[in-house]
């Protein structure tokens, strides 16, 4: 199976349950996560070798975040540990039409705070494939746009393909701030997941309409390098009731999987992520561009039936649900 | 900000886990509250200066209650203690077409044994903008009849204005005792929460078909001293699923908000007093009738999305909520 | 009341919460069950004298299965116990699209390894009305098969009706052999659960659309012996959202109950049961067909609000809840 | 096995977790049980016939007390049901110093207004060997006094032996009522649980020293029809570590156990029931006095290492546990 | 009653369970406090008028730290909120021989980066009696040792007393930059939570044994203006096995509490803030020393009995403790 | 680090909480463990490099054991997965006076069933330095007898150490079964867990007296092989409440570690697999003796302390942990 090597911060998320409010609630659930984390434990989960690049602090919750990651059989051999604290997040559940609302406490991580790079870069790449980051990652300080570059650039040199999420967090940078850094980062990228509203925000593409085979167009002619573009159309009813839907853009062909009604959600956070990682589990392994499409978003229909941030899905799993037509209790 | 006092009954409330009977359980769940209680706290959420006159028992659960009253920062000075019980409640959450159901065990509490007005009346409603009391209150004995009385002529004496919720409860008392009831208090009174079933049952106007207008102007007419009307109507789909939607008469005009599917409902129990809390307060500072009924029915809708009887939820959350168009994820 | 022996094994069930895979869950409920103990606890909730034949772990798990029964006054007088283990299931909960699923682990429980009746015959269905038992007893080992029959050729000659659930499950034996006993143990039934898979899969019913009629005319005519069959529509929409409708065939006519929508599912698992004790309840009982089929029907809705295997209801909730247009909430 | 009728209240216990106090607690664990049901269950738990006599509410709860009941094989055939409450009371679990406090909330519950026998006295004590009741029963009511009295010379027509465990409760009435009634109710009784503190306080017996046997010796003058007394020593050095003791008075000689150290105690409520049951055990099956005081006082040792009032343990095992040396690991 | 202002910072606290490490916690149970918020909890549970002066994160856990305060009757008019994060801090519970350990994360937290005074001084210790402040407040930055003195400052201008609990925290601050602040606070203090350690790491006293009367001594005469020193001598025979005694220094005498052996510990941390509302309580309410320090360190003791930082007993809990002489379950 | 090899079965584990009997419980707490299983986690907490060679089942609970070793960093490429069960243990936790009791449901496991070795012995042990098993293991069949003897040969000639724990279990097979085993592997061995009852009751060897220096030395004259034995001694006041002291013979002489009162213990089970993977980590990192059976006690005593049936301390909490001499919090 390929190698792949993610990089990013994986954080401690504290979790209210559903129906009761951060002010109210005498307990709090513990799950690790982050955009490119939950993307390594999809890829390890479908049989990849993968390294997850990254700082954690040096404490209890440092080494349960690398419990987690070892425990989905991602590697840990370049995730360093430093005194210092380990970016937080909370959830506060939204149900029916209360949307679910996210307090981050991220600032001043061990991860956050890195000014070089803390890792050999010299072997970090040896014979990988695949390079995955996104854009939460350099939008963390100026540094990690500097570090970001540099990474990429090593896994070029390399020989490393490299996939890059948008990803954009209006909390975290302004929108003039990450496309300056798109413009310099999407040159070197192979992968990308961009969507309308990336396109026109942060590409300067101009609004034209809905169809996405628009704007995927658009990208790829501004940038002619990157070999698939892929995002997902969701639908949101009510923060219980989304409908889902994938598309992939390869080869000047744009590919849309078919529309999934997810009723209820369990847990929405990390579904993007899973798209991602069955998006790229496809690309590495081969399938056709339908099989791509119809793979990455059941991955991310599935993710939403589990807590937690990462899918708890195998190849097989997927590929069943994929192609099931019934929620029949199985016996 | 306004003075408010609210005066009723609050009670220890114990409910099993949705999809559990009470014979099941072997855990209930704790909370306090009582249509009164809950108005009182709903106003305190949005900036009101609001007393809470009632009587707990010297016990474990009576100051739970208090404290409770406290924490959103309704205050207890006319809160009395004594040797007794608690107003108890339970609740057997339904589900899907099974409706919930509450036993109440409330009789002989150091509130509904109360014969005379405990508290100086004197100095109670001194500054008092508005005095809040539920037709919950009269039902729970002939005592309480005359007590209630007596205190909304107190108020009125003070110079401040009433508002009753009619809240019938067949349980407590008959159709007939609480029309007499009714005939006595509602001359006293401002604000009045009553819909078409008061109209018709209560009041003992004709029916004549769903409009709700004709029932406040049939009221009207009745009680021609009363400021305002205002009711929900709600679509029972199932236990969980819900469509609301608020009426405010003013004027002599009908105001009707926009109509919520909630779907799916977390917990009913209090999603009236929200309404009426949302109500007196829009009444209170001045809102347009149009906003009064957008606000009300929106925190009417937020309080089925949490756990307990009272909403918590300040001002700027319900507006927010209620002008918004979306359940994405906030982060 | 009448009288009913049930006969069958008890399992332990373990289940991981709703979106928690079993892989991530650090616990697991407790609950017991099984398809003729899911009978017996539904006809003793009816008022019906009953006795659960069977046997147990001699441990705290074979005890505390004898608990459960007893607690809803199911007698035990034929629950044997020894050394051994107690069949287990496991279940994953699905939500949304993803299905429930359930791992069996009853092999070599001290039920299954049986080998000979080790009750006393000559009395066991003394004064007995009705005597019932499904098709995964027989399933469970050739023994089983051969038992299963002698208990029923037993109880026809101490006078009482045999009611026979199809119950195919395809992991514990194949249609071929399932078939081939249903050809020797049908001819003694006098109540039949069999619907339109089992007619075709099991009893070589030519497969003829999809009204239900004609498949009990043709197994009517097989089995001219049968006083009823009946069987459940079920349209899966989702895990969590389901139609049900229950057919019963009574005197050469088809009785259909009216449709019920289900929404949320909150435990699937019994269902099935629970609408074979409210049939074999309305059977016993003497209702018009109209009302068995409703009665059923409604039961079985009922247990898909309640966690674990059996019905939690009498007579007369079911009732209400049959004849009941509303799920407004109850105070 | 004997037949033994036990009479008395069974309520509903609520328990906040230890280390957290009731005005903390935001749920609380459902038991159920009162002093004669918990003599009824280890009664059953030991191979008795046993019935329950009592009255409950028709409610959730009120069934549970029936299940709870059942599961330990306790008819209920005389446990009346009707429109009320179901006495109810509150534990606050102590911890080092700090004592465990009860709150009661049981006045007015269906059984505590009964004013006259609602059972078939004809034919209650049938073939009955003993009936049971406790000083908790009369302490309810004036009409429980009268009524209790009725019932135990019903019970001695029947030619059944009667046993009465003293259980003063001073919330309940005072020293001197329970003073007047047991000089009624004692003459009639012929097994009776009764220590120094009765002895002094309730029976006029001057006092001298700490020797059970003088106190014993006094009653027995008192009352020659009383064929043993029995009673625990119990030092209670902190509310989790106990040392506790049993002692039996039999023709003329007194009886002692083994001390046995309780560290921790997980719930105290119950040990004396547990005592009482297995005395009466041991009485009723004919043990020799050294075995019924070690048996009993290791069930009652037994009882305060499992939560809830009655006792978990069946013959076999208090007897292993009574004569065992060890607490290591079993497996 | 006295009025008493408190000034410091409030956290959140989030907790695994016993027995669990912080690696392996899937739950964090939540609790809010914090040296001098804890006294204040205590303070308003003695009947006192509190204020509490701080700063909390504009949040649901900021708003949960006031609701936390408010419903133990404390005042909140000087508590602000604005964005930015609330200081944190985790409790992996020890247990036997392991010790518990605590890490925090309140680095950066809006309290924290106060530079200056937010609150008009003017009216802040209006017709106040008592002005506490503790050591960890100064410890938290250059600047709150600047805002501490002027606090203390304006505390004396407006004639009200100044306690201050020395609570070294060597993760906070060294030895020597303590020392240095102790310098210039002790002048102006009159009531000081100080021992042994503190005296000779801090206050330069020379090591001479283990009687606290010498180090009082040497204290008083170093800081002449000072009242009244207290503190708590402990011996730790594990996590769960204290022993505990307090002493007070008070007109040239020392009195000493009765010794109390506390087995087992729920929960150790804010005992020492216990002991110290229980000081200030003694004080201001005029009670001997005998009474002051017999009372102090029953509340401490008791502190130990339940979950949270905060003391859940109010005066006559307190009194009655220390006054008890069994732990024999109330009922 | 080295590397260290170890096989046994890993099982699923069922905990009730502690107070709660099995037949009580709603709900049991998951963990995963096993002997050889539980040294290999401390082992590789310690830092060496482990392979966990075993075989699982195919099923959500074979994917679980896998996770949980290699989240603590044990390898699992030797870890299988076929269509089955896996092997399960349920705990009843004993308290007080009251033993702790297991219920094994082991039998026809994938790992129990295995007829012969299904991993590549060629490479098995390839740069091992360390072969560990326990007797649980040869006592699962007789297979699995032939199995471990060859596999330890295996090792053998692979140049690599053998580790046997000799761990009898009498409810596997014989002592006089064990005694014939540990002939025919014992001269095999290098490091060996084994005691005085061992001694006795498995190797013939005469009682003579507790000093279990001359159980070593008999041992020792039988398998002159054998370098290192070691076992603990333990004291067990009560379930809650053991003493703990180490023993190790190594070239002739006997070392003992300090003796640890633990008080209360958490989780016993594990404790001798802590003592055994610390005892490994010394011998393996060259420790002098006396820092061998201290580190090795420290270990099983911290394990006490702590949930599941593993070591969950590294190597520097152990060695702070063993030279502590105090339990006061950490802050």
């Amino acid at each position: 199976m390929p190698k792949v090597v993610c990089l990013g911060e994986i954080m401690l998320r504290l979790s209210a349950e559903a129906g009761v409010r951060l002010q109210q609630t005498q307990q709090l659930e513990v799950f690790y996560g982050g955009g490119e984390a939950n993307v390594a434990v999809s890829l390890a989960n479908y049989g990849h070798q993968v390294q997850f690049v990254s700082k954690v602090a040096e404490n209890g919750f440092g080494q349960a975040a690398e419990q987690h990651l070892r425990s989905y059989g991602v590697a840990t051999d370049y995730l360093l540990k430093a005194d210092g604290r380990l970016g937080t997040y909370f959830v506060e559940q939204g149900t029916s039409q209360r949307a679910t609302s996210v307090i981050y406490d991220r600032q001043d991580s061990v991860f956050a705070r890195m000014t070089e790079p803390e890792w050999e870069l010299a072997t970090l790449f040896n014979k990988t494939d695949l390079f995955h980051v996104s854009g939460i990652t350099p939008a963390l300080s100026p540094q990690w746009q500097t570090l970001t570059l540099e990474l990429i650039r090593a896994a070029k040199s390399a020989g490393c393909k490299v996939s890059f999420d948008c990803n954009y967090r209006q909390n975290l940078w302004s929108q003039s701030e990450a496309a300056n850094f798109l413009k310099k980062v999407l040159p070197l990228v192979d992968y990308c997941s961009a969507g309308k509203l990336d396109a026109i925000h942060l590409l300067g593409i101009p609004e034209a309409g809905t169809d996405i085979t628009y704007y995927y167009q658009k990208m790829q002619e501004l940038f002619p390098n990157i070999e698939a573009f892929y995002s997902t159309n969701r639908i949101v009813h009510s923060t219980c009731i989304n409908e889902l839907q994938g598309t992939l853009w390869l080869n000047g062909s744009c590919y849309t999987s078919k529309n999934h009604l997810i009723d209820p959600i369990i847990d929405r956070i990390g579904g993007g992520d899973a798209f991602s990682g069955g998006t790229l589990h496809g690309l590495l392994k081969g399938f056709s561009p339908e099989e791509v499409i119809e793979f990455a978003t059941a991955a991310a229909v599935l993710k939403h039936s589990v807590k937690g941030d990462c899918n708890q899905f195998n190849e097989s799993e997927v590929l069943q649900f994929s192609k099931s037509n019934s929620a029949a209790i199985k016996r």
